[in-house]
């Protein structure tokens, strides 16, 4: 019997293949592809040595074969939906993107038995629950480390390491076209928009920059952490998202006068209430952290994201988040997984949403808020805008303020406040006579609350 | 039939042990299997969930039965032997540690068809090798997380998530004893006796520091990540060992001096010759990093480890890297992988050495070096000096001089050079009649050659 188990529903592992090689089939060959291809050919032989079998690319379906010189034409189809469906195909590895029509390859391969790598997260943000379910009926694997930080051993780590520990929070740097922003704003002083152009010229921003400046990547990558983080189903909707295009040289300069830095973050959080309900979190903005913090200091292509477990404590993994060859690293290490499995006939972790908790809508969420507004200089400022704070039970931390010749600013730190109390306190204080401008409202992050 | 396999010698995997709880013995109930217990106890419904059956702790052997007020008395044994070997056990759990007689009782555990996981870094510094292969003649799992680098999911990903890649350098801190005084003598300026007094009075070394400060434990786990990296068996006797003790305030004052801090490090790399032959070299010394380097910032328990890869670039792990509840976590989520395979039949990762690359011998191994001479004050001096280094091919990179009285201390840091050669570039150059005395010789690393 081949490797393709048709019609299970048992949920058993797929059978071992015994001695023929791990047939695979690739769907995409952009920057992603043309690496993988080339590390399956350049390191065949110690492919095989690690899996126990050799590994045979059978086919790679593109948009436009006549675009692949890079690689051997015979392998070429523009029929993905007939690659995923022949019968000498044991695993699928997708590198396309996007959700349609890729989900339905995808779910056609599981329900056929065929283990899949994707590097997909819009796809997993959205369907990780049918993915897995078609896979667990038939005994196929599905691993998708490259989705999450490119080359960095993250989901793994999440799924399996930390499997006897209980996660509380996760909270990273997953973009980096946001983060390459974001730094030049802060060292140069200059605007966001000019500063995307720059970054488009420069190939660190697409063409249409919407999906990492808005946040819509980010949240893709927080619905997963948090998904395998507190086994829970979390998608896209469940995740607040703002992204970078608010985010003003004044914020900037704001920042940087208390010693802090504003970059795009990822936060997942299981929070327990008071009756020991726990619920999560899940939210993509920007925020202040101080520049001692070690987010701080990650710049350009590289990502970091920190997980703090009950009993691990505090863990962080950083490294190249984005690029061909490290993207195709992580999809090759979870190739060499699900072949492995093939081999002696087992399987890989199953989806895990046992937990079923909660999604907090954000305006329950808790942070710390920076606050900076541009007042009338005269007396008693500080006492009215304090008493509209004290009113909606949002405790200040630290008061700064400058005058200059009729106007001052006022820069006002918060103590850990819910987010519904500090938009309401921030549209009172806006309101109020001698508050001439709202100049800057951020989360501060990386502290003490 | 049960979940253990006997006799097996097919290395296919146990089988799955349908629905009946997972049956677990602890080997040790120190500070670690305290805090194991107390996991297993308390998380008992999530690890239940995440497994697909319960684990259930059979048995704690102990060498004495009265000190152990915290566990269950009922479950407590002092016959290590007997319990490993009791038919309704399905996974040994060992936190003793030491060679003998752990080794016996894991061997007899994974014979059986037992699956083992430890976090006994001596045991498999020098007898990995066995135990891979008694577990692959029945089947069993044999995990390690633990073992190196505490909570910090590090085996892992070498194991597992770089499997596609190949790792051409992993360099960390993996002794926290040691970072804890070495990091002591930078802030305080004091000699390595006293700090290290004060460091067993903090509880930060042992009564017996020697595993730690002479490099043992450090060059354990060395080996272990070697072996991994590399697909080759190293042991102990492979690594190249240097401890702290040799390390004077004088060192650490001139360290400073350039901006740099000394650490720990535990170095495997691959080095490929000029005809294409790779071979490993693995060692553990002390050696001074630059302080912006982020392995310089990494103080008291934490570990941090870099790993480089040929796709992945560089990447870094950071953590806990000691403690009761760091290394339980990680015990327990080998504990959940070894759990899960057993539930659904398959097993993890083998042993992997097909590579078996050569060891070099470490006068082969190339690193930069600081030498700090006393010598007299006189012209001429750093020409003879210098005409030695050019001798035996050791080329210098910078050199500082600076005049006291009638003394003048020369600092040196050499461009990269075979250990041998600066070796016998120091032995010449303290026999110079206007050298006064070699006062510090130490590799630099993090820095480009």
């Amino acid at each position: 019997m081949t490797g393709s188990v048709t019609g299970s529903t048992t949920g058993a592992a797929a059978e071992p293949i015994g001695g023929r090689p791990i047939r695979v089939a690739l769907l995409g060959c952009g920057t992603v592809g043309t690496q993988i291809v080339r590390l399956l050919t350049e390191q065949a032989d110690e492919l095989a040595a690690r899996i126990g079998t050799p590994v045979e690319l059978v086919g790679i379906a593109v948009r436009r074969a006549d675009r692949h010189r890079e690689v051997p034409a015979e392998l070429l189809t523009t029929d993905a939906a007939a690659l995923v469906a022949r019968d000498d195909v044991d695993v699928v590895v997708e590198v396309v993107g996007g959700i349609e029509p890729t989900r339905e390859w995808l779910l056609t391969a599981l329900r056929a038995g065929k283990s899949v790598v994707t590097a997909n997260k819009a796809l997993l943000a959205e369907h990780a629950g049918d993915l897995f379910t078609a896979a667990d009926a038939s005994g196929a694997d599905l691993y998708f480390e490259a989705a999450v930080a490119g080359a960095i051993p993250l989901l793994r780590p999440l799924r399996e390491s930390l499997a006897g520990d209980r996660i509380t929070r996760v909270m990273g740097i997953v973009n980096g076209t946001t983060n390459f922003i974001l730094s030049a704003m802060d060292e140069t002083g200059a605007g966001y928009a000019e500063t995307l152009d720059e970054a488009a010229r420069l190939g660190y921003a697409e063409a249409d920059p919407t999906a990492d400046v808005d946040g819509y990547d980010a949240a893709a990558k927080a619905a997963i952490l948090a998904s395998l983080s507190f086994h829970t189903r979390v998608t896209m909707g469940d995740v607040h998202r703002e992204g970078i295009s608010a985010v003003t040289p004044a914020d900037v300069a704001a920042a940087r006068g208390l010693g802090r830095t504003i970059k795009l973050l990822a936060i997942c959080e299981r929070v327990e209430a008071a009756d020991g309900t726990a619920s999560v979190a899940v939210r993509v903005h920007p925020a202040m952290i101080p520049r001692s913090h070690p987010l701080a200091g990650v710049g350009g292509a590289f990502n970091a994201v920190f997980v703090e477990a009950e009993a691990a404590g505090q863990l962080m993994f950083y490294g190249q988040g984005a690029g061909g060859a490290p993207t195709a690293s992580a999809v090759l290490g979870d190739l060499v997984a699900v072949a492995r499995n093939r081999v002696v006939g087992g399987r890989g972790p199953r989806e895990s949403a046992y937990a079923d908790l909660a999604v907090r809508p954000i305006a329950q969420a808790s942070t710390r808020y920076h606050i900076s507004l541009d007042v009338a200089d005269r007396a008693g400022v500080l006492a009215a805008v304090a008493a509209v704070f004290a009113e909606h039970e949002v405790s200040i931390s630290a008061v700064r303020q400058e005058g200059r010749t009729s106007d001052a600013s006022l820069v006002i730190v918060t103590h850990s406040a819910e987010d519904a109390a500090l938009r309401s306190t921030v549209d009172k204080i806006a309101g109020l006579p001698f508050v001439n401008r709202v100049v800057s409202v951020m989360r501060v992050e990386g502290e003490d609350q």
